[in-house]
């Protein structure tokens, strides 16, 4: 299907340019956002879209040529009705927007995959992206898959299960030392020299702009309906403002019937636009703690801070933040009520989302969607060292019918 | 869609029976199949198949009530098609079916979907399982979802990534010490006496049926059509049977027009199928040593494994076995050629495809499948402690010049 990019406008004066390969608004500096003709997109036949991956929504998405979009079966990720966790947490209905099923584990598969098909069409032969983990496994995995050079730069104690993954598919893993800020600094003269495309979250709307299906897929899975919240994890605020942005087309073009109330979901220790959003006033930087939320350890957010909070305060969107504790046991509830096994970053949602409906802010009566943004199984955890029985039938089946309530012995 | 099953016939004997949970031939003890009504299946609407996960084949499957089916979106896994790693491998054309995907990262997601939804048909409470890792979480997670208690048979040195996935899905997670041929011992007396239903892999054919649905995705992701050869890997053999019975349903259907030429892929360090194929005598049970492919480490496959035998010699299959270093050289190809992260596990068929190509034995102008059933993401891998640069501006771009080739400094 073919794309119906129109230009790029910037989110801050409103200057309004072609399509090209830009990382800011030539006139202000502000972030530039893709454009469309949602005009003639509201005629689409939306009941009958195809394609592969995130590519079913290519009409939204801003690689012209089909030829460019590489596909690694990302996206079409399930969105799980979940009842037991919805009467734990008090709500009428919750579902969960499971992004582990991405071909890495993560929603990061989405931005990916426009982000190393942008690169193509931009004539590019290499991308790049700094990344403790699970940014720097998802654009490598993309890239090769693509035929491009990827260099990935790592933080040098990133952790054991991200940093085998991405020796193992990065043609160029660049491990250095120091802090983040340090790196991101040299990467973007990188970038800005054009000697590999943006892989950052920061900048590129053309990588920004994959994570935008996620509205779409929630809508269409909801029979294009949208529900009363819309709970995302913000970090820099890329899934967060690519998800609203996607709310809000389908809601210009007629598709749905309005959009949700967007909730942000911080770390309680890596909170700046929970601070703000709570105390009314700017972004403020802020010097963050240890949290075991590490893919929204985030202090500060920047231009994409600045536009989340300016999405919540004109929409009446909320903010809310979780302490680690809060997180582990969002992690721990999820898992025993539904069987989902989601990493901390990807539970930031359930653990806010509970703490709003504790303090009355989202009410009982509420339908509620939860991102959950990747799969348990890429974190480090404290290790387990059981003692494990003797495998005796007697004891074992004695054992097994005391649980169960029967005949216990 | 309703499911079109209407029997459980002895792959020994031939004897009969109508659909009921049994877990072995009343008449000789043999493995015993479900079997459908092909004929009408035959007339069935191919090209507008729907529902959740592997639910869109309902039709080919033994759950009748669809109030029992339960699906956390498994299976519609993707089929990759992988020129670069054809090229280096020597085929003309080879595909990988990534079975990472699947809500816990492995093919054993099917057969978890269709044994707790046959509990629940047959009014079971409870399920369980013996597991070193991907059946257990896979297990558990599924029984969690449904709301049935879960029993998790579990060695107590089993690796720390599933350990921690079992601990938080499972409602019963059970350690025991010894070798699993013990346990298993006693985990069969439980099944025997009603406790749990069975969901393990030797015996119970509900559950086998779910990795059926395999043959019949590459099948329709083909447009309807097999590849020459098929490699499948075979630890108890289920994911082979499974396969193998599934391309053979839509040979029958007459929805493809053949069967691909099955080829059983085995560790060399546990590899009786290959064994007693090569030197053409009876299976003989197996001591076996430590392999990479945990997956598939199993010596005594038993009435499974005579099976497999079976089909590989009445229709030309292959079989072929590959040494660690071998598998552990696959998973590194197949991550720097596709940018696609499998486990040990999960590349043992592209490792003997590898081998099989070098013996001659897989033509180079054949057209395969090479069934991979991990992520990477659930392995343990040697720690890697790199020593990072420093980001400075001036050395990174000398170091990312150097590796693009251009003004190399």
């Amino acid at each position: 299907m073919e794309s119906y990019v129109t230009g790029l406008r910037c989110a801050g004066c409103g200057h309004g340019l072609p399509v090209q390969y830009a990382l800011s608004c030539p006139r202000c500096g502000g972030l530039l956002e893709l454009e469309y003709d949602l005009e003639r997109m509201a005629g689409l036949p939306r009941d009958r879209l195809s394609g592969p991956g995130i590519w079913r929504y290519a009409f939204a998405l801003p690689v012209r040529d089909p030829a460019h979009r590489v596909s690694l079966g990302e996206g079409n990720t399930p969105l799980y009705d979940c009842p037991r966790l919805a009467e734990a947490i008090g709500v009428r209905k919750l579902w969960l927007k499971f992004e582990g099923t991405n071909p890495t584990g993560t929603v990061k598969d989405r931005t990916s995959a426009t982000a190393v098909s942008a690169a193509r069409e931009f004539g590019y032969k290499a991308i790049g992206v700094v990344s403790t983990g699970n940014a720097g496994s998802s654009l490598a995995t993309y890239g090769t898959r693509a035929g491009l050079r990827t260099f990935i730069f790592c933080y040098e104690r990133g952790s054991q299960p991200k940093l085998n993954h991405m020796a193992a598919c990065a043609s160029d893993l660049v491990f250095y030392r120091g802090v983040y800020d340090d790196m991101i600094g040299v990467f973007d003269r990188l970038v800005d020299e054009g000697l590999v495309f943006d892989g950052g979250a920061s900048r590129n709307p053309f990588k920004h702009e994959g994570k935008k299906t996620i509205a779409y897929e929630v809508a269409e899975q909801l029979g294009w309906a949208v529900p009363d919240f819309f709970v995302a994890p913000v970090g820099v605020g890329e899934t967060f403002i690519a998800s609203y942005r996607g709310f809000r087309e389908l809601a210009a073009m007629g598709w749905t019937a309005g959009v949700p109330r967007m909730v942000a979901a911080q770390s309680a220790v890596a909170n700046p636009i929970v601070r703000a959003w709570r105390e009314g006033g700017d972004l403020v930087p802020q010097r963050i703690g240890y949290t075991v939320a590490e893919g929204v350890a985030v202090g500060n957010p920047d231009a994409k801070g600045r536009y989340v909070l300016d999405i919540l305060r004109r929409e009446g969107g909320l903010a809310g933040d979780a302490a680690d504790a809060d997180i582990v046991a969002a992690q721990k509830l999820v898992a025993r009520t539904e069987g989902i096994w989601a990493g901390p970053t990807g539970v930031v949602t359930v653990a806010v989302l509970r703490n709003l409906v504790r303090a009355g802010q989202v009410p009982s009566a509420a339908r509620v969607v939860c991102m959950v943004t990747e799969t348990g199984l890429k974190g480090e955890y404290p290790p387990i060292h059981p003692e494990g029985i003797v495998p005796d039938y007697e004891a074992v089946k004695k054992l097994v019918m005391a649980r169960l309530g029967g005949f216990p012995a």
